[in-house]
This record gives structure tokens, C-alpha cells and sequence, in this order.
């Protein structure tokens, strides 16, 4: 499959009319620019993480995001909530293995989340998804030591798994569902110097998710679009600060016409 | 009951000049937003929590703001003390009842804590307003479903039961306490995609009150602020990323000048 | 001691090389901010709180920074750990006692925390550093009462009694070892009104401990980047807003030859 501006365009217009309203179960460090990235693009993110809430506020959203970027054991029981009841309304889950890799425990969280049900699509770095499949895989911190490219036969086996779609991120991010991959080759290296870029992909994949049920079209229209501002916000920056300001600027300003100029999808 | 320049003016000379401490119980996605918005008009903000602390901490500051956002029990626990101490120490206690009305977890808690000691201040959206006083209201995630306008009866009420002024946040602001409505039109719907300005509005609330003991003039003084920053900040800004960082500058850079020129309230 | 700009410069270029791991158990205000300026400057930070991984999370790590901002007890057990941890595999650990001094708790915290392994740093305003030798010592939320001069005397103390160099900030920075004190000068008054830049210099004490063992020396050359980078943002800066952005930008700029105009050390 491949990509084009007026589907994804029209996704766009979708999420600015729908305003699809997203429940995030995220880490401490990017909680707020996911949200601004949400607002930005024109969904509604809610943050809700109380286990006595959070099978209700599925409940009223379009899409679940999972990120287990600051994780712990409270969080871990909300997280298996939010899933169990997204999975039993039929919402989509994306998940967000940060760090899986570093230590066991991020790992295995990841491993029981997937457990409790299939996620609609999984976002990670190349060492990420590969831990996503195999305890042995490493991961520095939350940096990838892998290219992209060594991931997608770890992705191969996570969407024969779980039937999901999954998202590799580096320089080309790779989009693996049944076919072959789908390439994206947008986006900055010093989009690398912003905490929780990846973390906010994820969550775009949540808001496109939300409005396309075709969820390999929906995940690969969510990195364009991360690729796309990311180069809008690349030439407005002097430096990964201003870049990221520039970059919420670029989500809430994006056209058809920049994407068409830029988009470079294979 | 009307406000004018030169009475705001006057209780922002005194927070630069007094910087007065303010206790924030808030949630995740704003903290820091919140921080620095407090230090750019001049206050001084500390955020705390821990159940073992809240209440020598409030007894050291000159406002306590609550704000529910991302709640879970152990801090319902440590609001609930924080509360109790600010009551009995005299300090005005600003509530903001994020999200009420989205789940009954958050609906119950804001009845739970106004059952503790009457707030001094409220401030939300139409919806949350109203999830204040009935358990029936509905709010989409952080969003209002209502305008503003359609609150004041339910405003009106919290008045009534707990002495409290009451703020609804919208394209107009409407401070409600005993007589008529005091109404803020400065902002800009540009403001409404940045996340956690509402939450900005309840901490600023909190500066002004720490201040000024006649608490209707010091939220509407809030909102004046909050308006006028906000659309000093739309003029310099490209898009939400770059105005929540204008918004600070153009805190921070406030003239009595700047207010008499823009403020509109009646 | 005194410090000069090729030394400095010799240890951003190795941080920018080898990317140490940076493992930040912080406050939910900066944990943001903290990311992104060890991002800036070329490291690689991780955030990582929960009991079941800290330990390993050290083990992989090249300096551990623990910030008690918004401490609770969880967290305090999962800062005992990796301390612990981090004394075990010699990795240099950084300690920021924020608003030690405002609560008996956070005071105690401190003293607890230093129990269990010596700090290689600790770095605070001239409060703060006071209540770490004293439960007298009194601090106004997180800001300091007193001029940072005068708590050369509890830094040496602190120092006799751990080993540890203390960074005392404030408009003179002292760091204090065994000998004279090191003092830099640079920095302006306007950083004041950014929240959390006094745990973004903690932090960038321990990307220098991770590529240079002299610890003073990695002291003072973390305090001299955070004044340079400062000053050359506040140039740039219409405000606090704006200077935390161009603060990060200049991290990421940073040159030899911007380093020997302004460094201002004795």
C-alpha cells in the first residue's frame, strides 16, 4: 500500500471537525507536549491514569494511548484497565513500549499489557519493537542501538501475533502490516534533540487511529505528518528549543499543499 | 461590582513586589506551565503532594490552588489535608475541578472536597461548573460541552452553598458571587489549543488572592490578566507553540498601560 | 582551582560523543526541561522511577541525579534504591535538595537520602545547602532567604562530612570542595523566572561527573555552560517564555569560542 495527500488530508480535516477526544495513559516527561500536539493537529487529549476512573473515560474517547515511558505498578494496573475496557468497546489501543529493552521490568510490562489485548498498533524504536518480541533484545536507555530496518522482522512477527500494525521510527520509519512496509522518509535529525518526539508520534497515531479504521493508513498518515511539521519546524529553529514551539506551530498550521510538496513516502 | 486599571495594577505591583508563595496541588500536564506563568507575574510557586508534607506546607504559604486533573487516591488524600490546613490557617483555597463531569470519579471527588471546607474560589468551564453542583452534568473529557452563559445558575448555587466565587471560563468569563455577574471578554480562541491554560487561570487566581482578600475582584483581576496576556501573546505568535511561551513573555511584561488599553470587562 | 575554557570545552566535546546515560529520579515540574537540555547538550537522559527497575536502570547509566522537588514516599524508596545501586557501581550520584528547609519532611528526606551512600554532588540555592547541615535552616518554598555566600561555610561542612562538592547557586555560583572555592559569575537575573533551571544545572553536573571524574572540575564546568547558555539566551529572550527556549537552543549552539568570551570564573 502507499500513501497520498488527499487521504491524508482528508484524515486531517476529519480530526479538525471530529476533534476525536484521546485518552492517554503516558509517562511524566511528555505529558504536556503531547497534549499541545493533540490540541495542534485538532484532537481533544485527556490524561487520566486513576484505576477508579479510567474504564470510564475509555469509555467516552475515540482512541487509547498506552506509553509506559515513567511506569510503575499503579500505573501498570490503570494501564490493564484502560486496555481491558478499550478492547471490550472496541476502541483502538495504541501502545508505546518506551525503554522496553533497558530492564526486565519494562519488557515484561510490555509483554502483559499485549497479554491482557492485542494492541491496534504498537510505536517504538527499532531496539523497542525488537524487545517487543524477544526478552534478549537491548535498548540504550530510551535510544534505539538498532537501524529501522532491523526491526520489521520483529514487526513481521508482532502483527502475525496480534494482527497489529507497527510503527518502527528512525531516519526512514517503517509501517509493517500485512504487506510490505510502507517508508516514510520525512522528517529532521535534530528532531532527535526534542524529549518525546516519538511519544507524541504516538499519540497522532491514537488521533488518526480515532477518525480511519484502516489502522496501517492511519499510522502511516500519523509519521508523515510528524516527518512533515518536523521539517516545517527544522527550518523555522535555531536549536531543538525553538524547534519544538515550531513544530506545535507547524501541527496546527499544516496544508495539503505542504504536505504535497513534501510528503516522501515509498 | 466592575473592575478597572488602575485596582488590577495595583495587585500586580503587590505580587511582584510581596511574590507571594503559593501552594500548588495540580496536575501532571501543567505543572510547569504553571510554575512559570505564576513566576512571570511575579508570585512564587511551589508544587508538593506528599501526605506527609501539605500541611506544614500550606501553613508557610498565602494561597492554596487544587486542581484534579490527573487524580488518583493518594493525592485526593493529600488535597483533603492540604485543604483542612488551609481552612484553619485562613488561607484562600482556589479549586479547579478539571475534568468533572467526564467520569463520577472526578464528579464525586470535587463534591468530596468541597465537603471539607468551602472553597474561596472555583474556577472551570461551563461543564464542570455544573458537574459542581449536580452529579447529571456532562463534560467531554477537559472540554465544555456548554457555553459559559448557560453555568451562572449553577454558578449562582455554588455561591450560595459555600460563600465561594465562582469563575466560568469561555469565550467570555463570567465571575459569579453574590450580585450581578462581573463579564471578561479579552482572550483569544487561539488560547483554547494550548493545553493547561485553564489550569493557568485557576493558579493566577491563587496570585491574585493572596493578595487581594475581596475575592471577586481578585479573580476577576485573574481573568482580566489571563485575557489580556493572551491576546498580547496571539500578536506575536505563529500557531499554539510559539504563543504559550508569548503568553509568558507578555505575563511577564505586563504595563498598566497594556491593561488600560485592552482590558474589556463589564 | 580555577577552570578555562579548554578544559570545558574538552568535556562537551566528549558528552556530545559519547552520549552519557543520564538516570534523572526528578519533579514532575522539570522532568521536561531536564530532558531536554541533556538532549541539547549531547546527552542522553532517562527517566526511571519505579522500585522494581531503578537498580538496573543505574547499572546502565553513567550518573544518577536525584531531585526531590515532589517527593512522596514511593519515590523516596525508589531514590534509596538507586543510590544504593549507584554507590554499589561507583556511578557519581547527584543530589538536588529542592525547598530541603520549607518542611521537616523534605529536610529529613535529605539527611535519609545521604545516609545511604554519599553524594559525589549536591547542588542548591545557600538555603537549601544550609538545611542539608542543619535542620534549623529555613527556605521560602524553593527559594532561598539568603545570599548564596553565606552558606560557604555549611557546603564545607558538607563536604568534610561526604567527600562531595557542593555547587551552591545563586547570582555568584560556589563550588565548594576541599580548597578555595570556585566562583562563576555568569548567568542573569531573568533565569530566576523560569522554573526549574536550578534543576537543569543538577542535571548537567551529572552528564560532566559522567565524562570527567575530577568532580569539582565537572562541577564548575556544568555551572559555567548553565550562566553562558543563560546569558546568550536572555539576548535572544523577550521574556521568560522565550528565554527557556533559546536557553535550550544555546545549549545545542554552544562553541569554544562563545565559551572564552563570556566565561567568567575565579
Amino acid at each position: 500500500m502507499s500513501i497520498n495527500t488527499s487521504m491524508l488530508w482528508a484524515d486531517i480535516v476529519q480530526i479538525r471537525e471530529k476533534a476525536p477526544l484521546i485518552h492517554n495513559i503516558t509517562n511524566f516527561v511528555v505529558m504536556n507536549n503531547t497534549a499541545n500536539a493533540l490540541l495542534a493537529l485538532g484532537g481533544s487529549p485527556i490524561m487520566a491514569h486513576a484505576v477508579e476512573e479510567v474504564a470510564d473515560m475509555v469509555k467516552i474517547c475515540n482512541a487509547l494511548v498506552v506509553n509506559i515511558g515513567t511506569l510503575s505498578s499503579h500505573w501498570i494496573t490503570a494501564m490493564e484497565k484502560a486496555i481491558d475496557a478499550a478492547a471490550q468497546a472496541n476502541i483502538p489501543i495504541v501502545l508505546d513500549p518506551v525503554g522496553a529493552g533497558a530492564t526486565s521490568y519494562r519488557t515484561n510490562t510490555v509483554h502483559s499489557l499485549m497479554s491482557i489485548a492485542a494492541p491496534s498498533i504498537i510505536r517504538g524504536n527499532a531496539s523497542e519493537i525488537k524487545a517487543c518480541v524477544t526478552e534478549e533484545a537491548k535498548t540504550k536507555g530510551v535510544d534505539s542501538l538498532d537501524s529501522s530496518e532491523s526491526a520489521i522482522e520483529a514487526a513481521r512477527q508482532l502483527h502475525a501475533t496480534y494482527g497489529c500494525t507497527v510503527v518502527i521510527s528512525g531516519e526512514t520509519d517503517f509501517i509493517v502490516s500485512g504487506g510490505e512496509p510502507i517508508q516514510i522518509k520525512n522528517g529532521h535529525v535534530m528532531m532527535t534533540k526534542v524529549t518525546g518526539l516519538g511519544c507524541t508520534a504516538t499519540a497522532l497515531c491514537g488521533a488518526f487511529a480515532a477518525v480511519n479504521s484502516q489502522l496501517e493508513m492511519a499510522a502511516a498518515h500519523a509519521m508523515a505528518v510528524m516527518g512533515i511539521a518536523g521539517e516545517m519546524a527544522t527550518e523555522q529553529a535555531n536549536g531543538p528549543g525553538t524547534l519544538q514551539l515550531h513544530f506545535l506551530d507547524a501541527l496546527y498550521n499544516l496544508s495539503a499543499e505542504a504536505i504535497e510538496k513534501r510528503l516522501s513516502a515509498a
